[in-house]
């Protein structure tokens, strides 16, 4: 785990020069990271680039298909960068996440939360029509219908695939429940039903790399038996999707999941670094920390303490902030909506009002979800700055 | 504290429909409350305007003036109408929300973090061009100094105020310190000294309002002690600005405390509702729960538990979920970053796969920061569709 840097020396270029440049849409060299107005998303883009063929290598190693989670990102220039690399497309957690990628040409879309009522199914049925092979979740049988009848008005054929309860979040039970929805989506004329999704958030945060594996076999289990019972029914059910970034190395190895959704592992998080790796012990360190925040100090009003410019509104806060911050003899917290406090531990800060200090982010996707646009950098330059389109899509 | 309310009953529109009254801008009465794609923000106007109006003549009334923060709403329409009511302007945490509301006509702005930096104080010094009467603050030497060498550059004029910490956060020590700022600010020609910035975070959330008022008058008398020094000494300091939702009816009874600045009080949150009221016991209810978030049931995994479309990116979730939401026989529960959890407490829940469900804001200001527009509503039908546009700039 890297320290955060510290970055002194302000430019000499005037902020109107700065904004020109980033106007112009090329910025590739012309901007060092320091100039950045802060608090700001920074990716590493070598650290990202590694991740990210790190996992293509190995879903083609093990045989799975591999369809990246757009929630981590809603970004669709690294969706697409994705889909370059070897993915077959990106998951959206919502519709209007799913559209966002959609219209930007992203192709290969899942869409894992059921699109409920009247007017999402509408919508639904008009991404069909720009983006066909998107797959929509549905866990019941009322929604099934739904979907099948209001394609049908628009004479469409929907993907459909079954969610799963896996985990206590959304879903359908695994086993007579499930079977019989697929039988039902089986035989509805509008609907072509791709298979299973089955994504066991409890299972992917467990600590420790073994029990991790114990608690994903047990939780995929139920899901491979239902996939299963249905073929043995002549429901065809080709794809069960699975797999996070905290159980990528387990689920390729089991038997009946054909494919990984897993999301942040593309930029990694403190939240991921915390429960263990197979190789790497109690730092899970598979891939690197791609994703930072760059914050200035705003205010010094004491030796001991410092206060920088990136609070509740700059990170997210669903996870207590900065266990793996190690800066030496100083200790990180947040200081309301929009500030955070650096405390020494030991003696003066040598921190400096204007000085920069770039953080971990404490768990990526909503903190990425704060943010317009993430400044990509590679060698201290900022190399090409990403509007977060479907940002703030959570409907 | 009303009950989240259930609205059950699709609407017969199709989205297109819908769509199209958005794009017009026109909205008054055409959309009703439950045709909003979910999660969404919801502002009850009643509630909101009863607020506004009720903390406007509680500082009239106590002859203080009133400059309510803007990084609660972030919503260029919500401080116009403030400031028709009778506000001298808005507060912006940042100086990039502050250039937002500048930029939509706002004036009487103070913005109330230091703005540090080369390029943010020459876009500080643009920013005064526009709104000539716009304050900043500033909490050290070098900071004042150089602010005042860019407007000198500029050939303007800057108001600046003295942030003082009285609570731990940013801002300069109270006493010798303080006094030997205001000093050397009244010396600078190109600034203009107003006052004294003190924001006393941790006074506003004490619990119980004898406890609040003991704590807000420890944190503020040193505050009113630095200005009476400064005027003592020649520099004329007209200006205190304080007071919180939690304070502003300590503060208004403080001699010295010449201007509040109060936020959440305008849309109200369960964060502030827990900290007790002057009349109102341990919930402390002198203003409305005037913002809420529209989820709807997505899912519905066994009788005792259903899945809602709000998680992590539609909530904040820097505080608890939800003490104040009683649902007979129901508790809520985050449920990871698109997802929240209802739970029957007794029995089968009766909430069903498309319900509508509508509950409060943890806490107000990091929620709102979540989403790109809020819909204004009276009477179970949207008014209007405000944007947030200073939604994002932490900056």
């Amino acid at each position: 785990m890297a320290a955060p840097a510290v970055l002194r020396g302000a430019t000499t270029r005037s902020w109107a020069e700065i904004e020109k440049i980033m106007a112009s849409g090329n910025v590739k060299g012309r901007i060092a990271k320091d100039e950045v107005p802060t608090p700001a998303l920074m990716l590493d883009l070598d650290l990202f680039e590694a991740n990210v063929k790190k996992m293509v290598a190995h879903a083609k190693a093990n045989n799975r298909a591999l369809r990246p989670h757009g929630k981590t990102h809603k970004c669709p220039e690294i969706a697409k960068y994705i889909v370059k690399q070897g993915a077959l497309g990106a998951c959206a957690a919502k519709l209007s996440e799913a559209e966002v990628f959609a219209a930007h040409g992203v192709r290969g879309l899942l869409v894992t939360t059921a699109v409920v009522g009247k007017h999402k199914i509408e919508r639904a049925v008009r991404l069909a029509g720009v983006a066909p092979d998107t797959i929509f979740c549905v866990d019941n049988a009322q929604n099934a219908q739904d979907l099948n009848d209001a394609a049908g008005a628009a004479k469409r054929k929907l993907w459909v695939a079954i969610d799963l309860c896996v985990s206590g979040r959304t879903g359908i039970m695994p086993g007579a429940p499930a079977v019989a929805l697929g039988e039902q989506i089986a035989k509805l004329g509008n609907l072509r039903f791709k298979g299973i999704q089955a994504y066991a958030g409890g299972a992917s945060h467990t600590k420790g790399w073994e029990k991790r594996k114990a608690a994903s076999i047990a939780a995929m289990t139920p899901a491979i038996e239902t996939r299963a019972e249905l073929n043995k029914r002549g429901v065809e059910t080709p794809w069960l999707s699975g797999g996070s970034t905290g159980t990528y190395n387990i689920d390729s190895g089991i038997d009946g999941i054909t494919e990984l959704q897993p999301g942040s592992f593309m930029f990694m998080d403190t939240d991921y670094n915390l429960i263990g790796g197979k190789e790497t012990g109690e730092n899970y360190a598979d891939f690197g920390n791609a994703l930072t925040i760059q914050a200035t100090v705003v205010s010094r009003p004491t030796d001991a303490h410092v206060i920088i410019d990136s609070g509740y509104k700059a990170m997210a806060t669903d996870r207590p902030f900065v266990p793996l911050l190690k800066m030496a003899g100083v200790k990180f917290a947040f200081n309301g909506d929009e500030h955070a406090k650096v405390t020494s531990t030991e003696g003066a800060l040598k921190l400096q009002v204007g000085d920069r200090v770039e953080v971990i982010a404490p768990h990526c996707d909503p903190t990425v979800n704060l943010y317009d646009r993430i400044y990509c950098t590679r060698g201290g330059q900022v190399e090409a700055v990403w509007a977060i389109a479907a940002r703030g899509m959570a409907q």
